[in-house]
Protein backbone atom coordinates (compact mmCIF):
# COMPACT_ATOMS: atom_id res chain seq x y z
CA UNK A 1 0.00 0.00 0.00
CA UNK A 2 2.41 3.05 -0.98
CA UNK A 3 0.54 5.64 -1.74
CA UNK A 4 3.70 7.88 -1.00
CA UNK A 5 7.13 8.29 -2.62
CA UNK A 6 9.21 5.74 -1.07
CA UNK A 7 11.34 8.20 0.84
CA UNK A 8 7.88 9.64 2.80
CA UNK A 9 6.89 6.04 3.58
CA UNK A 10 10.24 5.99 5.25
CA UNK A 11 9.75 8.47 7.25
CA UNK A 12 6.31 8.15 8.11
CA UNK A 13 7.16 4.62 9.38
CA UNK A 14 10.11 5.78 11.30
CA UNK A 15 7.35 7.90 12.85
CA UNK A 16 5.03 5.68 13.79
CA UNK A 17 7.92 3.69 16.01
CA UNK A 18 7.40 7.08 18.28
CA UNK A 19 5.14 6.11 21.47
CA UNK A 20 1.79 8.08 21.10
CA UNK A 21 1.70 7.53 17.27
CA UNK A 22 0.37 4.73 14.95
CA UNK A 23 0.39 4.41 11.27
CA UNK A 24 -2.01 6.44 11.08
CA UNK A 25 -1.48 9.55 13.70
CA UNK A 26 2.39 8.78 12.03
CA UNK A 27 0.77 9.92 8.60
CA UNK A 28 -1.23 12.75 9.81
CA UNK A 29 2.36 14.35 11.51
CA UNK A 30 4.45 14.13 8.27
CA UNK A 31 1.86 15.76 6.07
CA UNK A 32 2.02 18.33 8.88
CA UNK A 33 5.68 19.00 8.85
CA UNK A 34 5.56 18.76 4.72
CA UNK A 35 3.19 21.62 4.85
CA UNK A 36 5.27 23.50 7.34
CA UNK A 37 8.84 22.22 6.00
CA UNK A 38 10.09 25.58 6.15
CA UNK A 39 9.15 26.78 9.88
CA UNK A 40 8.87 22.99 11.50
CA UNK A 41 10.75 20.03 9.54
CA UNK A 42 13.91 21.74 8.82
CA UNK A 43 14.45 22.88 12.31
CA UNK A 44 13.18 20.19 13.67
CA UNK A 45 15.38 17.54 12.38
CA UNK A 46 18.45 19.69 13.27
CA UNK A 47 17.09 19.63 16.27
CA UNK A 48 16.70 15.86 16.25
CA UNK A 49 20.02 15.65 14.74
CA UNK A 50 21.72 18.16 17.15
CA UNK A 51 20.00 16.29 20.36
CA UNK A 52 21.15 12.67 19.09
CA UNK A 53 24.95 13.65 18.26
CA UNK A 54 24.98 15.25 22.07
CA UNK A 55 22.54 13.41 24.36
CA UNK A 56 24.34 11.34 26.87
CA UNK A 57 23.73 9.54 30.06
CA UNK A 58 25.71 11.45 33.24
CA UNK A 59 28.29 8.90 33.84
CA UNK A 60 27.42 9.69 38.11
CA UNK A 61 23.65 9.43 38.20
CA UNK A 62 21.91 8.55 34.35
CA UNK A 63 20.01 11.81 33.99
CA UNK A 64 20.20 12.62 30.44
CA UNK A 65 22.92 15.16 29.59
CA UNK A 66 24.64 16.91 27.10
CA UNK A 67 28.31 16.63 28.60
CA UNK A 68 29.67 13.20 31.06
CA UNK A 69 28.11 15.15 34.16
CA UNK A 70 24.24 16.29 33.69
CA UNK A 71 23.73 19.97 35.85
CA UNK A 72 22.29 18.64 38.65
CA UNK A 73 25.38 16.17 39.76
CA UNK A 74 27.76 19.46 38.68
CA UNK A 75 26.10 22.57 40.45
CA UNK A 76 27.48 23.00 43.70
CA UNK A 77 23.85 24.11 45.32
CA UNK A 78 22.45 20.42 44.92
CA UNK A 79 25.27 18.86 47.03
CA UNK A 80 23.09 18.47 50.34
CA UNK A 81 23.39 15.24 51.18
CA UNK A 82 20.45 13.47 49.84
CA UNK A 83 19.93 11.41 47.25
CA UNK A 84 16.21 10.29 45.27
CA UNK A 85 16.33 7.18 43.53
CA UNK A 86 13.86 7.04 40.98
CA UNK A 87 13.37 4.64 37.78
CA UNK A 88 13.79 6.64 34.54
CA UNK A 89 14.39 10.11 33.65
CA UNK A 90 10.96 10.78 32.74
CA UNK A 91 10.70 10.07 36.59
CA UNK A 92 13.32 12.89 37.55
CA UNK A 93 11.61 15.69 35.39
CA UNK A 94 8.39 14.81 37.08
CA UNK A 95 10.10 15.13 40.42
CA UNK A 96 12.13 18.23 39.14
CA UNK A 97 8.29 19.86 37.74
CA UNK A 98 7.19 19.47 41.30
CA UNK A 99 10.25 21.35 42.13
CA UNK A 100 10.98 20.61 46.14
CA UNK A 101 13.63 18.30 46.09
CA UNK A 102 16.78 19.79 46.53
CA UNK A 103 19.67 17.04 46.41
CA UNK A 104 20.93 15.01 43.79
CA UNK A 105 19.14 12.24 41.44
CA UNK A 106 20.48 8.46 40.73
CA UNK A 107 18.57 6.91 37.86
CA UNK A 108 18.41 3.16 38.41
CA UNK A 109 17.24 2.73 34.50
CA UNK A 110 14.29 0.81 35.23
CA UNK A 111 13.08 -1.64 38.34
CA UNK A 112 14.00 -5.03 39.57
CA UNK A 113 12.24 -7.92 37.71
CA UNK A 114 12.08 -11.50 37.80
CA UNK A 115 9.96 -11.83 34.51
CA UNK A 116 12.19 -9.93 32.53
CA UNK A 117 15.61 -11.03 34.13
CA UNK A 118 16.50 -7.48 35.23
CA UNK A 119 18.83 -7.69 38.33
CA UNK A 120 20.73 -5.02 40.20
CA UNK A 121 23.47 -5.35 38.26
CA UNK A 122 21.55 -4.78 35.00
CA UNK A 123 20.21 -1.87 36.54
CA UNK A 124 22.57 1.26 38.28
CA UNK A 125 22.06 0.20 41.58
CA UNK A 126 26.10 -0.96 41.93
CA UNK A 127 26.58 2.62 41.40
CA UNK A 128 24.41 3.86 43.92
CA UNK A 129 25.81 1.95 46.34
CA UNK A 130 29.45 3.40 45.56
CA UNK A 131 27.49 6.70 45.57
CA UNK A 132 26.75 6.36 49.21
CA UNK A 133 29.84 5.69 50.42
CA UNK A 134 31.93 8.47 48.37
CA UNK A 135 29.56 11.77 48.33
CA UNK A 136 28.81 11.43 52.11
CA UNK A 137 25.16 10.64 51.67
CA UNK A 138 23.25 10.96 54.53
CA UNK A 139 19.49 10.03 53.13
CA UNK A 140 18.87 8.06 50.46
CA UNK A 141 15.26 9.00 49.22
CA UNK A 142 13.01 6.01 47.09
CA UNK A 143 10.63 7.74 44.51
CA UNK A 144 9.76 4.20 42.45
CA UNK A 145 6.09 3.64 41.19
CA UNK A 146 4.05 1.71 43.89
CA UNK A 147 3.86 -1.31 41.02
CA UNK A 148 5.25 -4.82 42.84
CA UNK A 149 8.61 -4.22 40.94
CA UNK A 150 8.78 -0.71 42.14
CA UNK A 151 7.99 -1.82 45.80
CA UNK A 152 10.51 -5.21 45.10
CA UNK A 153 13.48 -2.87 44.22
CA UNK A 154 12.89 -0.43 46.75
CA UNK A 155 13.18 -3.41 49.43
CA UNK A 156 16.33 -4.35 47.53
CA UNK A 157 17.59 -0.98 47.80
CA UNK A 158 16.78 -0.45 50.97
CA UNK A 159 18.47 -4.07 52.00
CA UNK A 160 21.80 -2.95 50.56
CA UNK A 161 22.17 0.07 51.71
CA UNK A 162 21.19 -0.87 55.82
CA UNK A 163 23.53 0.46 57.98
CA UNK A 164 25.19 3.28 55.79
CA UNK A 165 22.69 5.99 55.75
CA UNK A 166 19.09 6.73 55.90
CA UNK A 167 16.70 5.34 53.27
CA UNK A 168 13.19 6.63 53.52
CA UNK A 169 10.37 6.60 50.23
CA UNK A 170 7.51 8.80 49.22
CA UNK A 171 4.28 8.44 51.15
CA UNK A 172 1.54 6.74 49.76
CA UNK A 173 -1.84 8.03 50.70
CA UNK A 174 -5.15 10.05 49.21
CA UNK A 175 -3.87 12.34 46.25
CA UNK A 176 -4.29 15.59 46.62
CA UNK A 177 -7.67 16.20 44.91
CA UNK A 178 -8.25 13.22 44.98
CA UNK A 179 -12.19 11.46 46.28
CA UNK A 180 -12.42 8.69 48.24
CA UNK A 181 -15.29 7.50 46.03
CA UNK A 182 -12.82 6.95 43.47
CA UNK A 183 -9.78 5.75 44.85
CA UNK A 184 -8.98 2.03 44.47
CA UNK A 185 -8.98 -0.31 47.96
CA UNK A 186 -5.16 -0.43 47.79
CA UNK A 187 -4.58 3.34 48.02
CA UNK A 188 -7.47 3.65 50.85
CA UNK A 189 -5.93 0.97 53.34
CA UNK A 190 -2.52 2.29 52.88
CA UNK A 191 -3.52 5.38 52.96
CA UNK A 192 -5.71 4.26 56.58
CA UNK A 193 -2.18 2.53 57.80
CA UNK A 194 -0.55 5.39 57.34
CA UNK A 195 -2.86 7.38 59.18
CA UNK A 196 -1.91 10.54 61.17
CA UNK A 197 -3.11 12.76 64.12
CA UNK A 198 -4.98 15.97 63.31
CA UNK B 1 10.32 24.41 34.42
CA UNK B 2 13.37 23.45 32.92
CA UNK B 3 13.93 20.45 33.95
CA UNK B 4 16.18 19.11 30.27
CA UNK B 5 18.74 20.48 29.14
CA UNK B 6 17.89 23.47 26.88
CA UNK B 7 18.42 21.73 23.52
CA UNK B 8 15.98 18.53 24.44
CA UNK B 9 13.39 21.24 25.81
CA UNK B 10 13.63 22.80 22.58
CA UNK B 11 13.28 19.62 20.88
CA UNK B 12 10.16 18.84 22.72
CA UNK B 13 8.80 22.07 21.67
CA UNK B 14 8.41 21.56 18.42
CA UNK B 15 7.49 17.91 18.97
CA UNK B 16 4.30 19.33 20.67
CA UNK B 17 4.01 20.98 17.75
CA UNK B 18 2.64 17.77 15.89
CA UNK B 19 -0.98 16.80 14.97
CA UNK B 20 -1.49 14.08 18.07
CA UNK B 21 0.95 15.11 20.12
CA UNK B 22 0.76 17.05 22.87
CA UNK B 23 3.42 18.72 25.30
CA UNK B 24 3.09 15.24 27.84
CA UNK B 25 3.28 12.61 25.06
CA UNK B 26 6.27 14.89 23.19
CA UNK B 27 8.21 14.97 25.76
CA UNK B 28 7.92 10.86 25.83
CA UNK B 29 8.48 10.60 22.17
CA UNK B 30 11.98 12.37 23.42
CA UNK B 31 12.60 10.19 25.87
CA UNK B 32 12.28 7.00 23.55
CA UNK B 33 13.81 8.67 21.13
CA UNK B 34 17.01 9.27 23.50
CA UNK B 35 17.04 6.13 24.67
CA UNK B 36 17.19 4.28 20.96
CA UNK B 37 19.24 7.63 19.24
CA UNK B 38 21.61 5.15 17.39
CA UNK B 39 18.98 2.93 15.65
CA UNK B 40 16.34 5.83 15.51
CA UNK B 41 17.06 9.00 16.44
CA UNK B 42 19.90 9.89 14.18
CA UNK B 43 17.74 8.27 11.07
CA UNK B 44 14.86 10.07 11.98
CA UNK B 45 16.77 13.27 11.84
CA UNK B 46 18.74 12.71 8.24
CA UNK B 47 15.39 11.40 6.70
CA UNK B 48 13.36 14.28 8.21
CA UNK B 49 15.98 16.64 6.52
CA UNK B 50 15.77 14.82 3.32
CA UNK B 51 12.77 14.53 3.35
CA UNK B 52 12.06 18.31 3.91
CA UNK B 53 14.76 19.31 1.28
CA UNK B 54 12.92 17.12 -1.35
CA UNK B 55 9.27 17.47 -0.78
CA UNK B 56 7.06 19.58 -2.94
CA UNK B 57 4.08 19.97 -4.45
CA UNK B 58 3.27 18.36 -7.57
CA UNK B 59 3.07 21.49 -10.03
CA UNK B 60 0.18 19.53 -11.89
CA UNK B 61 -2.07 18.14 -9.24
CA UNK B 62 -0.59 19.48 -6.01
CA UNK B 63 0.06 15.95 -5.09
CA UNK B 64 3.55 15.57 -2.82
CA UNK B 65 6.40 14.66 -4.98
CA UNK B 66 9.70 14.41 -4.91
CA UNK B 67 10.10 16.17 -8.55
CA UNK B 68 8.00 18.45 -10.30
CA UNK B 69 5.88 16.11 -11.67
CA UNK B 70 4.42 13.30 -9.23
CA UNK B 71 4.65 9.36 -9.87
CA UNK B 72 0.76 9.39 -10.76
CA UNK B 73 0.74 12.32 -13.19
CA UNK B 74 3.81 11.52 -14.60
CA UNK B 75 2.24 7.56 -15.52
CA UNK B 76 1.11 6.99 -18.63
CA UNK B 77 -0.86 4.39 -17.17
CA UNK B 78 -3.39 6.54 -15.46
CA UNK B 79 -4.23 8.88 -17.83
CA UNK B 80 -7.04 7.54 -17.93
CA UNK B 81 -9.41 10.70 -19.21
CA UNK B 82 -10.79 10.85 -15.33
CA UNK B 83 -9.64 13.82 -12.50
CA UNK B 84 -10.43 12.73 -9.26
CA UNK B 85 -10.53 15.29 -6.91
CA UNK B 86 -9.52 15.77 -3.10
CA UNK B 87 -9.58 18.14 -0.79
CA UNK B 88 -5.69 17.51 0.41
CA UNK B 89 -3.03 14.84 0.02
CA UNK B 90 -4.44 12.84 3.26
CA UNK B 91 -7.62 12.26 0.78
CA UNK B 92 -5.76 10.94 -2.16
CA UNK B 93 -3.47 8.69 -0.23
CA UNK B 94 -6.83 7.17 1.08
CA UNK B 95 -8.25 6.98 -2.34
CA UNK B 96 -4.98 4.87 -3.48
CA UNK B 97 -4.85 2.98 -0.12
CA UNK B 98 -8.38 1.89 -1.61
CA UNK B 99 -7.09 1.05 -4.96
CA UNK B 100 -9.76 1.18 -7.07
CA UNK B 101 -9.14 4.35 -8.84
CA UNK B 102 -6.89 4.21 -12.11
CA UNK B 103 -7.34 7.81 -12.70
CA UNK B 104 -5.40 11.25 -11.97
CA UNK B 105 -5.92 13.48 -8.97
CA UNK B 106 -5.61 16.68 -8.17
CA UNK B 107 -5.30 18.23 -4.57
CA UNK B 108 -7.72 21.21 -4.08
CA UNK B 109 -5.73 22.10 -0.77
CA UNK B 110 -8.60 22.49 1.35
CA UNK B 111 -11.91 23.98 0.80
CA UNK B 112 -13.91 26.89 0.06
CA UNK B 113 -14.89 28.78 3.34
CA UNK B 114 -16.94 31.97 3.55
CA UNK B 115 -16.02 31.75 7.36
CA UNK B 116 -12.50 31.60 6.63
CA UNK B 117 -12.19 33.68 3.53
CA UNK B 118 -11.56 30.79 1.05
CA UNK B 119 -12.21 31.56 -2.39
CA UNK B 120 -11.67 29.72 -5.84
CA UNK B 121 -8.52 31.42 -6.34
CA UNK B 122 -6.85 30.15 -2.81
CA UNK B 123 -7.56 26.75 -3.49
CA UNK B 124 -6.42 25.11 -6.62
CA UNK B 125 -9.56 25.39 -8.89
CA UNK B 126 -8.58 27.74 -11.63
CA UNK B 127 -5.85 24.35 -12.57
CA UNK B 128 -8.59 21.92 -12.46
CA UNK B 129 -10.36 24.43 -15.08
CA UNK B 130 -7.60 24.78 -17.15
CA UNK B 131 -6.63 20.80 -16.68
CA UNK B 132 -9.58 19.54 -18.14
CA UNK B 133 -9.39 21.78 -20.78
CA UNK B 134 -6.10 20.63 -21.97
CA UNK B 135 -5.80 17.14 -20.85
CA UNK B 136 -8.83 15.46 -22.61
CA UNK B 137 -10.97 15.45 -19.61
CA UNK B 138 -14.12 13.73 -19.83
CA UNK B 139 -14.86 13.02 -16.09
CA UNK B 140 -14.14 14.91 -13.20
CA UNK B 141 -15.11 12.64 -10.16
CA UNK B 142 -15.61 14.83 -6.84
CA UNK B 143 -14.37 12.70 -3.65
CA UNK B 144 -14.97 15.68 -0.80
CA UNK B 145 -15.84 15.59 2.53
CA UNK B 146 -19.67 15.58 3.46
CA UNK B 147 -19.30 18.41 5.27
CA UNK B 148 -20.63 21.84 4.48
CA UNK B 149 -17.53 23.39 3.24
CA UNK B 150 -17.20 19.96 0.90
CA UNK B 151 -20.54 20.22 -0.69
CA UNK B 152 -20.19 23.98 -1.03
CA UNK B 153 -17.11 23.00 -2.99
CA UNK B 154 -18.49 20.52 -4.89
CA UNK B 155 -21.29 22.70 -6.47
CA UNK B 156 -18.97 25.72 -7.22
CA UNK B 157 -16.83 23.21 -9.19
CA UNK B 158 -19.68 21.13 -10.51
CA UNK B 159 -20.89 24.90 -11.68
CA UNK B 160 -17.36 26.17 -13.47
CA UNK B 161 -17.06 22.68 -15.19
CA UNK B 162 -21.00 22.94 -16.23
CA UNK B 163 -20.77 21.84 -20.39
CA UNK B 164 -17.10 20.55 -20.49
CA UNK B 165 -17.01 17.74 -18.81
CA UNK B 166 -19.03 14.72 -17.02
CA UNK B 167 -18.80 15.84 -13.01
CA UNK B 168 -19.68 12.81 -10.28
CA UNK B 169 -19.27 13.08 -6.93
CA UNK B 170 -19.39 9.88 -4.61
CA UNK B 171 -21.99 8.34 -3.52
CA UNK B 172 -23.44 8.87 -0.45
CA UNK B 173 -25.25 6.05 2.26
CA UNK B 174 -24.62 3.05 4.58
CA UNK B 175 -20.97 2.68 4.85
CA UNK B 176 -20.03 -1.05 4.43
CA UNK B 177 -20.36 -2.93 7.87
CA UNK B 178 -22.44 0.00 8.86
CA UNK B 179 -25.38 -0.74 11.48
CA UNK B 180 -28.52 1.44 10.85
CA UNK B 181 -29.13 1.56 14.49
CA UNK B 182 -25.73 3.60 14.85
CA UNK B 183 -26.26 5.90 11.74
CA UNK B 184 -27.08 9.77 12.14
CA UNK B 185 -30.43 10.69 10.79
CA UNK B 186 -28.19 12.28 7.55
CA UNK B 187 -26.79 9.65 6.15
CA UNK B 188 -29.96 7.40 6.54
CA UNK B 189 -32.37 9.96 4.53
CA UNK B 190 -29.53 10.41 1.94
CA UNK B 191 -28.93 6.64 1.51
CA UNK B 192 -32.94 6.33 1.05
CA UNK B 193 -33.32 9.17 -1.61
CA UNK B 194 -30.06 7.29 -3.23
CA UNK B 195 -31.70 4.11 -3.15
CA UNK B 196 -31.39 1.57 -5.43
CA UNK B 197 -33.62 -1.29 -7.24
CA UNK B 198 -32.14 -4.79 -6.39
Amino acid sequence: MNEAPAEIEALIEMMAKLPGLGPRSARRAVLHLIAKRGQLMTPLSEAMGAVAASARECLNCGNISSGDICGICDSEKRATGEICVVGDVADLWAMERAGVFKGRYHVLGGMLSALDAIGPDELRIPKLIDRVATEGIEEVILALDATVDGQTTAHYIADALEGRCRVTSLAQGVPVGGELDYLDDGTISAALRARKSV
